[in-house]
This record gives C-alpha cells, structure tokens and sequence, in this order.
C-alpha cells in the first residue's frame, strides 16, 4: 500500500478528461494535478522544447511526493516518455502504448486511423507502438490543429466544426479506416462531431480510459495503491487559476480552486 | 543618430507583420526580434503572466543593446505597455494608441469595431485609447480566437474561414459599425475573408502601419535615426528555428535564420 498521490500533468485543461477516467477507476487514490496553462498549448511546439517543460512539470510533480506521473497529454506523451523514463526515478505512464494497444485490439481491417496535434503526428510515436503490437496494420495520421481552439471556443456542434472535421477526416476515411484514435485530450469534446463524419462503422478510440486501466493494473501489482485516501485531490496551474476552476469544475463535476505556481522555476 | 538597432519582440510570428512595416518606413534600421514562440500565444492568458512574459522579452532584447523596443503584439501591447514603460529606461511603442487613433480618424459614423485576442479584449485597451481620443466614438468588441489557429493552418481562403467570420462579425455590422480595427497581428493575415463579410463600407485598420510612422516619428524628433545601417537584421525565437525561418522568409520575401535561445533565463 502507498497513500502518497498519483500526479498528472498536462499542458492546459485537456488532460483534465485523463483525470476524470483516473477518479472513476481508482477512487480511492488522490490526485495532484499540473497543468502548464501560461505555456499552453504544447502542440504546435518542438521536440526539445515540449521534453524541456515536461521535464519542469514532472520535477514540480515529485516536489508533491507522487508516487507515479501520468503524462495526460498525447503531445507530451508522444515527445518525451522515453526522457522522462530515463531521468526520473519514478514510474511514468503516457497516453500513446494504451491508447495503440487498444486501437490494434478494435481494427478488424487493420486499418488505422490516428488524429492528433502537429507535434504528436510528427513524432511517429502511435504508429511506432501500432506497429510494435502488430506490423501489418497501416496508418493513417493527420495533425488536426482546430479541434483544441473549436473545443475551447465551445463550437463543438457548429457547422464550422462539422466542416473542419470532414476536410481533416474525409483522406482517412477514403483510404478505409475503420478505428480512429482520438490522440489528443481535448478531442472526446468533439466526439458527437466526429461521429457524425465518420459515421457509426468507424471505431473511435479514446486513449483516457484505457491510460487509468494500465496504471491501475501497475499499482495493483506493485502493491502501490492507495487505500480510502479521501484527502482532498490538488490542482496546480501556471497561468491565473480562474478560467481554470470554471472548467475544471465543468469537466470533473465538482468544485475545484487551483493554486497558481511559476513552473519556470522547477 | 543612433546606429543601435530597434528591438521588436512578439509572442511567435505575428509581429513580422509589423516588422515587414517598419522595414518599409525606415528601411536604414536594423532589426533585432524577438518571436517568443516556446509560450506562444499570448491572447488566452492573464494579464500577470503576459507581462511576466514581456518584461523576459524586453530583458533579452535590452541585453542586444537596442534603442527602442516595438511591442508588436497586440495583446502585450494592450496588457503590459504601461507596466514595461514604468520598468525599463527605454523608449517602448505599442500597437494600440496608432491603431486607436486611426481609427478614430476614419469613422465617420463614430462607431469602432474591435477583433482581437480574448486577453485584448478584456484588458479594454483599445476602448480606452479611442475613448481618450474622442470620448464620443462607440466601440463594439469581439473576441475572434480561431482567427489565429485559421491563419496559421492556411485556411483563410475557406468556406470555414468565411463562415467563422460571420458568426464573430454580424452582431458588430448589425450595431453599424463603419470602422474596424484589425486588433491582432495575424488579422491580416484574414484580410480578404474579413472584407467578404464586411464588405466595402467598413474601413480595416491594421495598426502595424501606424505603429512604424509613430516610431519613425519619435526617432526622427529626438535625433536617434539610424543611418545606412547596413548590418544584418537579427531574429531569436524560444522554440526550434525551423518552422520560424520558413515562415519569416516567407513574411519578409527576404532568407533569415533565426537562432534559439531560452527566454526563461531572461
């Protein structure tokens, strides 16, 4: 048994979806939260620069005791695990192997698709583990760079957003996919729009739940979960907390207020 | 005369706009920008952390020796101008007061429309400088955040392009708005699509123009013109250059390489 805390660190409020997931499967555990919302969005950026402020996010994280980091977004995940792996001397879980384990278990064509920011699609890494679990699937990755600020916009069911997502989807779905990875947190917000491009035959995969499920299973088996920790879960931002309480407390159904820290200096 | 360089700084590649503008006016300066494009954007943050960002920006351009520095972001223009001008000992110019009074000057109905970033929208800069300016104009905002995300995608020619410009501009148009200012520098970037939709009776204030004449003026007055400074205009950005070069080139019609530093040092 280990009370300390599970932490989870995102770029902004997206991997506020992971952290849903994570309270659902394992309730008894509590939660530090940091999400890097003066920085936002990871994205768009480099390599170098997206594994520089992960290391920060993850060295603020163990100056709370967790005992496990989950890297709750695809970009980040996708960048810098393997970094983060091998600096830290704490277990590490990311989005990309659940969330490709998962999509090669669905695929009945072997046929993949994933969407994700421009940085994830880049790295190659979910087809590199899409690859790992079986060589003969295909993918088809598309950086989809809209969906955050349509999400953020609260444009999910426009027609803006139906008409973006059928010029990003339509390539994928020429070439045959019939499973879809959502690999970027804020992507379930757009779920029913995507359904309805995609139609009800296309699989879509979100790699959230399938995260909690892996690191429920490693605490378990490393005799690390929590048992009845009911202190309260923590959250942590790097930019002013207000949007931020509003939206997490939407997204987690309960009211949260987060402490605002300078991430620069970890 | 003054052979230093003026020193630009924006949060990523916005401000080549007005960049392009001051090369155009005062083609015998040399340059020094800063693109802080590890944090960018700025627009959907607070206040507190844009003007910690900007007072890093205007350190390290203070560090090249520049003799005046150009806030070529409207949204650090419009939330930390005044905080810079009290803090550093350099003459320090911002978008919104040329912008504002532009748009005063062409409004012939003495109502002003405002499109920007969410952070510029809030911080009632613009309102504020227009209202100075003639206390009588009514100013109409609106907070446009996929304009930027369009921009740089390359969707500005697009039907979701057209139809997001609608959906942000028909409530200002219907409030008979003759005089718009372009209040982000990417805007321009949207100009032909923002015009469909406005059509020819609403006059587009880009404020970059009228920040490079208030600049060339200020320098003229206090005998701090460059002259023939030949020396090779300077970029730096936070994040990787690959992207940045290929873009400024492209901006500026002209091959730069910018290099890369860490702005949290500053």
């Amino acid at each position: 048994m280990d009370k300390r805390p599970i932490g989870i660190f995102d770029s902004g409020v997206g991997g506020l979806t992971v952290t849903g997931q994570v309270m659902k499967v394992m309730p008894d555990e509590k939660i530090v939260y940091f999400g890097d919302t003066a920085r936002v969005p990871y994205g768009s950026k480099g390599k170098e620069t997206i594994t520089r402020f992960s290391c920060q996010d993850v060295r603020f994280l163990l100056s709370k005791d967790v005992k496990a980091v989950i890297v709750a977004c695809n970009t980040a995940s996708s960048n810098s695990l393997e970094h983060l792996k091998e600096t830290f001397d704490v277990p590490v879980f990311g989005t990309v192997i659940p969330g490709a384990v998962e999509a090669v278990k669905r695929t009945r064509n072997k046929k993949v698709g994933i969407i994700a920011t421009a940085a994830t699609v880049r790295s190659g890494a979910y087809e590199k583990e899409i690859k790992k679990a079986d060589p003969e699937v295909e993918v088809y990755a598309k950086a989809c760079p809209l969906f955050v600020p349509l999400a953020e916009e609260g444009w999910a069911d426009s027609e803006v957003a139906y008409l973006t997502a059928k010029e990003y989807l339509t390539p994928m779905l020429e070439e045959g996919v019939d499973t879809i990875i959502l690999g970027c947190t804020h992507y379930p917000l757009l779920r029913r729009c995507i359904e309805k491009v995609v139609g009800e035959n296309v699989s879509l995969v979100d790699p959230a739940y399938e995260t909690a499920l892996r690191v429920e299973k490693y605490l378990e088996e490393n005799d690390m979960k929590g048992e009845e920790n009911f202190a309260e879960h923590e959250f942590f931002v790097s930019d002013s907390t207000d949007m931020f309480d509003r939206i997490c407390s939407e997204a987690l159904k309960n009211k949260y207020s987060a402490t605002e820290i300078n991430i620069e200096k970890y």
